[in-house]
């Protein structure tokens, strides 16, 4: 096979990023395969934190495959065509490792395909490396740790698979770090809202949902103080206005999550707050509510927009 | 998670059967789950000849999911809905374990999904077993080395992977039976086309495939003497012509294999003859013409339909 890209998400997350970086490892060393991690975004805070003290250059970022004279792709961390590189149509995919549902997806040829119901994809690199006979260098699981403490926060959110834990344990060992120490750095890393617009605050993590017919944005920032981000309230809805305006979305919800008691405020805004309240059965105040233990937008808070949209 | 049932496709080939009469093996062995490997039709006589080889019984035949009282299910084989069990959107796919193309499949959660571009999908539930420590009793393996014979030919098809081989030696000894004696026991067992009517010659493994605007039936029988075969050619083409009115297809397209010298005969009817023959670079002559070296619909025709189709 000639030389094939592998990457993660547009907006990459911490877990997009080190997967694909750990996946490009593995078809090189495991399977000595011409493969190059790219990306398809700038990383994050939180991310650079990680590559940072890692030692790891971030991934070059590109927006064609075909620009690049490549035609075959691997992605991790995702597979809905529209969450995947522009010309994703026109190449093929020759495998992908990832830990979401299956949707907008096809091929035209049988391909390579991992998908685990796990707590990051950086997880299913792992046991992938330990099934091949790899021994994972430093960086490459300090990136995979850090992918699967990103998504868990730390292996607290619901979205943590039993297996999980151990996979952090061996990766913290052979990171040569402390998982907890580490984990909270990391994540710590990535609540860094002061120094960011509101514009670029409500884009930091976010994703839309077409539900029953509506367009729903869904973003989530984490912080370790919720008040810190309130008092910047009235900035940041009028930036969600502002973004529903010129994207056509019905309604903005914003996930402000406590990484460190792992709760959730409530932001939101739009034509359909009436199913947003039945969603999460509270009220809103002033556009916004408190959701004790909400940490997982995947598990708490999508398919109970779904289900009330669809009610 | 409650009880599972795991499936092929429908119109249940050998690898259907083994694949997932293995595959709940491992579900209840390995993992201790409430597992029930199921069929969406009975075996043809070749999974016949096999299930008798090993003192298997045939998998007892369900419609419905949901009047099984189960909620979750386990796709061998396919992954395409169409080629499901009926009510598929209604319940939850647990997990796919598959060697074709994604297409028309999508879930609401994550799931564990297996594919690999390997010869057959009991190649998988074999690789799967051995790294859950399981070692399967003689009739399993013996069921999954048919699976994996007939989906290649005895290993002669192009679609086997360069790993099948070695699958295929372990799959014997456990099986206790010489793979190539065996293996064209098997085979011949599939030929049996004498006692079969036109109509049911025509059915006993065929695939519709939407192809610009146009619907292909693409069927295939396995013999050991083409020239027997086209002696009932008048017949067969009132059928196949039958068949396509009353079920609309634009064309039907007959591959008349011979599993001793690999080579096919193309019968084909319809409206698009032009493109069946752009497709192969042959001409049909009284319906008919000689594919050297084609036995693989999956690899040596349906692609190059789609792209003479499409042109």
């Amino acid at each position: 096979m000639s030389k094939c890209l592998v990457f993660g998400h547009q907006n990459p997350d911490t877990d997009a990023i080190a997967s694909s970086y750990g996946w490009a490892y593995l078809e090189r060393t495991a399977w000595g395969r011409d493969a190059e991690a790219v990306a398809l975004g700038i990383p994050n805070e939180e991310t650079a934190f990680a590559l940072n003290y890692f030692g790891v250059e971030a991934p070059r970022v590109v927006e064609s495959a075909k620009a690049e004279g490549v035609f075959h792709v691997i992605l991790t961390d995702h597979n809905e065509f529209q969450q995947s590189i522009a010309d994703i149509r026109e190449v093929e995919v020759a495998a992908v490792i990832d830990h979401h549902r299956v949707a907008n997806f096809e091929t035209a040829n049988p391909l390579y395909m991992r998908l685990e119901p796990v707590g990051s994809a950086s997880s299913i690199v792992y046991r992938a490396s330990k099934e091949a006979g790899v021994t994972l260098p430093r960086e490459v699981a300090g990136l995979l740790l850090s992918g699967l403490i990103s998504d868990t926060l730390l292996l607290k959110s619901p979205t943590t698979h039993e297996s999980d834990a151990q996979v952090a344990k061996e990766l913290a060992e052979l990171a040569g770090v402390n998982l907890e120490e580490y984990g909270l750095e990391l994540l710590k890393a990535g609540t860094n809202l002061a120094s960011k617009s509101a514009e670029e605050l409500i884009d930091i993590d976010a994703k839309t949902f077409p539900l029953n017919g509506n367009s729903v944005r869904v973003a989530q920032v984490n912080t370790v103080d919720i008040a810190e981000v309130l008092e910047r309230k009235a900035d940041i809805e009028a930036a969600m206005t502002a973004s529903s305006v010129a994207n056509g979305y019905s309604d903005f919800v914003l996930m402000i999550t406590d990484i460190l008691n792992s709760n959730s405020e409530i932001l939101a805004l739009g034509s359909n707050m009436d199913k947003v309240e039945a969603a999460f059965n509270f009220k809103l105040k002033n556009n916004h509510a408190f959701l004790a233990g909400a940490v997982s937008r995947k598990k708490q808070v999508v398919p109970q927009l779904t289900e009330s949209f669809n009610a």
